[in-house]
């Protein structure tokens, strides 16, 4: 993983903590977003989306997409943007119609329910999507000041079993009865999705790349509620089989870290160990100490990245419903729970703060202020 | 553990499996029940509660609960019978109002709001779930054939946590959002809450060992879903208060073994190792094999029962929507992954076959022969 390119990527950037911590290498302090940081939380995200008429008139409008993803960023020191959008935009580009009906979950009006149906699937025209890579460029632009980026812009996609989940259910689900129905009954077919849906992913995600994304992510959203075993085999292999497709550098030569967050996947780190990404995201029912010690990885002085992961994680979004103190307390649990990360030259474990999951449309705006400001605050102290 | 009542007890018994395995003895096959094997997906089921009127009309009937109870035992050759009943009597005794709507979930209504609300609470007067314990002595006497048990009869409660959620949100939830509120800026009031709540279940818990009961399970449904270090805090310490405070023997001096359930918890089972009970319950993401290694304990040529757990668990209850061959080929799977129980003539690591969760509604009954069967022809087939 050695990449000359890593230093020019990062002088690129005013504040380049993100991707330094992301390449296990030393920063200042710990960086930090938040799943899901543009949103209904915020009351000026309610007022774009309320112009825009719906959610998907929100996400398929470049200029609306750029506006609400930095909208987070005009309010907190974030030190990371997301790309605003869905994880359901590869399916609704296959044909199954993405939409989003008032209050409600995502919904497909043709969910894939026989063996003709996965039949017709197949890697979508990425010209549909171009309204993602738009918006990526379009954001892009919008962070650049002075010739620099603000901060590094992430990309994502839902994970080739999260895609089928929905793709199968037709929406969210309680039990995941159907799609299970068919893993289980027809295994052959639910391989068949699976591996569509990889390359599908893998094309959209090099798109993204090709856009101006500077790290992408796989929400593997649900791929805690298989069993042990059938996670290895229907969603872990799959979202290897995108990985191992994606492109390494963005069209200017600056590597591109790869993130994989599996909620509920506590469980199989030393699985996930072996995946070809640089991250792993983990849900507040990890123990960071634990997952340190697992999946972590050595020190190194040698400048490139180590065998091991930068962990991103994992805070119960929940805690943002206490008052600030309760907040700042809880922030320093987590923080301590990682302990110092690597501060030397070369790499090292390294942790990015996040929530263990998006945060709720409940959460009071003034409430994350306070998170993101004891994360910077306290993991400053903890270096020093 | 030493228990010179233990072969009295089995003696007492046409088919002893399940206590065998609880205490970590030899059994001739891996004994097998389901988590609500008396239930909706039984046509006969749904007629009983049809006459009965409702979900509780059922439930605080003796003899309806006796009906129901052993209508899975009548189709299937299952190894342990389970009160009919619900997780949330207790709380309804507390004052709570306790109802369900048709087609919904379990909904309180007056729910736990305020720091007043708290202080009102109390271990409710074991009278009022008087209809329980009477369902328990009325279906103890139904399962007896010639003098002797069929089968054993397990009681149940939730535990002090997943009370305490339905007892905070007023029904099921998605995000525990107002519980973990109360959690992390009251937590003062939450154990307060909890503590009345351990209390009010080891009270509850020994009337039903006093009524018959011949082992008790806690089930903590959700517990999964506390972030690491509030598991341990909220729930564990609570399982384990009410652990210390159960009747080790019933009236007839034989010995009740103790089964804990945390859904969601296998990263925790380090943790759940200390509680003093007799049997794990894990769901279907955790890997058999491991927790074996973990928590399963050593062989003792000795007669008493070691330090180690019984394992109970853990097939996806969708594996039921698949196929009869398909059922079959996880069952073996399920097994195979523990590996051969403990054979010989002191004790060793045993396993206690279950769903990872309650059976479906939608569930075939046919299957649940097809699983029954496969379970005690694999299981037999192993010891060979």
């Amino acid at each position: 993983m050695t990449d000359t390119t890593l230093a020019t990527t990062f002088d690129s950037l005013h504040n380049p903590t993100f991707l330094q911590a992301c390449m296990r290498q030393a920063t200042p302090h710990t960086p930090v977003w938040l799943m899901r940081q543009a949103g209904r939380y915020l009351p000026e995200y309610v007022a774009t989306r309320a112009t825009a008429g719906s959610f998907m008139g929100l996400a398929t409008n470049r200029d609306y997409a750029t506006e609400v993803t930095l909208q987070p960023l005009e309010r907190y020191p974030l030190d990371a943007a997301i790309l605003f959008s869905d994880i359901l935009t590869v399916p609704d580009a296959m044909g199954l119609g993405l939409s989003f009906a008032q209050g409600e979950g995502p919904r497909f009006a043709h969910p894939i329910k026989t063996e003709a149906d996965v039949a017709k699937l197949a890697v979508p025209d990425m010209v549909k999507l171009q309204y993602v890579f738009d918006a990526v460029s379009s954001i892009r632009k919008a962070l650049t000041v002075d010739g620099k980026g603000r901060v590094p812009l992430i990309g994502f996609s839902g994970s080739p079993w999260t895609l089928a989940c929905y793709m199968v259910e037709g929406k969210g689900s309680d039990d995941y009865r159907l799609v299970k129905t068919m893993l289980y009954s027809r295994p052959d077919l639910m391989h068949k999705m699976l591996q569509i849906n990889a390359d599908s992913v893998a094309a959209y995600l090099n798109a993204q790349i090709d856009a101006g994304a500077q790290a992408v992510m796989i929400f593997d959203s649900w791929g805690g509620v298989l069993a042990d075993g059938a996670f290895q085999s229907f969603s872990l292999a799959y979202t290897a089989r995108v990985l191992a497709q994606l492109k390494r550098h963005g069209t200017d030569g600056k590597v591109v870290p790869r993130l994989v967050f599996t909620k509920g996947g506590g469980q199989w780190l030393q699985d996930m160990k072996a995946l070809d990404c640089e991250v792993l995201g983990l849900d507040w029912t990890v123990n960071l100490a634990n997952a340190r010690a697992l999946v972590g990885g050595l020190e190194y002085g040698s400048g490139v990245s180590g065998p091991g992961k930068a962990l991103q994680g994992n805070i119960d979004p929940n805690v943002l419903f206490a008052p600030p103190e309760a907040i700042e307390s809880e922030v320093a649990k987590v923080l301590n729970s990682f302990g110092t990360p690597f501060q030397g030259n070369g790499t090292g474990p390294t942790h990015i703060f996040n929530l263990g999951h998006g945060i709720s449309q409940y959460t009071p705006p003034e409430h994350v202020a306070a998170l993101v400001a004891a994360v910077h605050r306290h993991s400053q102290k903890m270096r020093a």
